[in-house]
């Protein structure tokens, strides 16, 4: 079934201890559609300034993102700036500058308004509902993701976004900030009772929890030396469970859990590299041996 | 074959926001052996002062701990006072009575000087080398634990342990200021490279990382929504990873795997009250079924 995803596309400027990318291609929205296409097509919506390059529509259309909602309107593309400090674990926004982004009105193509699976990216609340209601039928699947200045700063609709969907991914920093417990066993719970049947808290290195009223699974992240740019990992994330998800036959327990994995090694590449430089020359097969490799990190007998 | 555990057994002081227990029983080799007699008999090594009430004397007897290396001596047992603040995870020492623990020179039995498993814990570096030298012969297995003290005080005596042990049970801030990265898995292997054979990671509510030098195995905290008291829970995991491991018929990998599983959900039962107080009424059975819900929780099925 067809998987929508809207979120933002960006220009980012990243510094680490060892590099500097600049105007590299970032945004929710991509990180998710690059993860995603190694399962399904991504019928992408969002919105770029003229000043984006043509060669990344090019690479997204190659990679089976179609762009019928991606709008493309004058003033500049959304632009962020963050710096690594050593331990690659504390971000900093340096700059922040929304160009076409602060007007973005999400508008759904008709080929996109009977999607099977729609995930709501990062961005303003108000807008993932909007896209939600353009939907003519409520799709099998809905999940969102959001950020710590949504919560801050308009929380109760992001409450409204809660109530409508299937599954919500969020950090364990978040997790914490919205049920306002410090636990994240409690914290799981409390989410769920705001709406989504299934919540899945990120824990960055830490691999992540996925909660629903009657089970729970547990994934570490994919153990790696060298953790290069951290951005839109937790994007790689949901790009890679949504993607393989929107494929099964029937979703059962096993399928989700199946799908947490593919999200936990497909995120593993993004930090591999800036941007989504990695996925240029990932191959799917990579992304299978890391499935299989997490099974032997974590699969033990029983006595 | 028989296991031996040096450590320190203390009346601990443990303030949370809900309660305060005061000369309770605790202390590291307390809390090892507690969790160890699970699975096999504890030859303990330890001091404590005239004043160590009886009481905890016999219960420990009762639970198939060997109290021949124990000392007991004039002066005050060792006393220790810490207080969580709400959220668990940071705690404080408010106070430090070494008292006869100041003094202790660790002497083994004769009966304790063949066995075949070794847990060195938490003592300075200087006893635990001691309590190496006094063996026979060299276990099978030797394991140790330190803490962030020794680290700071006399990291010299400690690479000198390292270099003699086949199992380092650390938690993840000391292994990053051991091996001076931040990234814990190659902390794991710098950890290494100073002796263990392997090395287990602790890293409390995200579960543990155990590396050798040809595997990785990684295993989640069991998901607890009520952590009361986090103390001795390091210990508690080191005891039930051992207490199973010393029974085995051959240490293979599978063994290792089921006996980090063990330190999980032995620990995860520490922490639901004060003390060794949960491992007063917990049974062998409950240990079991929490071993085969982490299976649940953490195994999926290839694709």
């Amino acid at each position: 079934m067809s998987l929508v995803a809207v979120g933002s596309i960006a220009l980012d400027t990243v510094i680490n201890p060892f590099k500097k990318a600049v105007d590299a291609l970032g945004g929710s929205g991509t990180y998710f559609s690059y993860a995603a296409s190694y399962f399904n097509k991504v019928k992408l919506v969002g919105v770029v300034g003229k000043d984006f390059p043509g060669k990344y529509l090019i690479e997204m259309k190659k990679r089976n993102v179609e762009l019928t909602g991606l709008e493309i309107v004058k003033g500049p593309t959304f632009r962020w700036t963050g710096e690594y400090k050593f331990d690659m674990n504390v971000r900093e926004t340096k700059n922040l500058a929304l160009g076409v982004f602060a007007d973005f009105k999400p508008v759904l193509p008709e080929s996109y308004k009977k999607a099977g699976y729609l995930f709501l990216g990062n961005i303003h609340p108000a807008l993932q509902l909007d896209v939600l209601k353009q939907m003519y039928v409520r799709p099998a699947l809905v999940a969102c993701d959001t950020i710590d200045f949504y919560i801050k700063t308009d929380l109760q609709k992001l409450l409204k976004v809660l109530k409508r969907v299937d599954i919500f991914f969020v950090n364990d920093s978040e997790a914490r900030e919205i049920s306002g417990v410090s636990n994240l066993i409690t914290a799981g719970k409390k989410l769920m009772q705001l709406g989504p049947k299934m919540v899945v808290i990120k824990k960055g290195e830490h691999g992540c929890l996925l909660m629903t009223s009657s089970w729970k699974f547990s994934a570490p992240a994919y153990p790696l030396e060298n953790v290069f740019d951290p951005t839109g990992a937790g994007d790689s994330f949901a790009g890679g469970f949504m993607g393989y998800i929107s494929t099964v036959k029937k979703i059962s327990k096993d399928e989700i859990k199946r799908a947490l994995i593919f999200g936990t090694v497909t995120a593993s590449y993004c930090v591999e590299d800036f941007s989504v430089n990695r996925y240029r020359t990932l191959k799917k097969a990579q992304i299978v041996g890391r499935f299989k490799e997490l099974k032997k990190i974590t699969h033990f007998e029983n006595i």
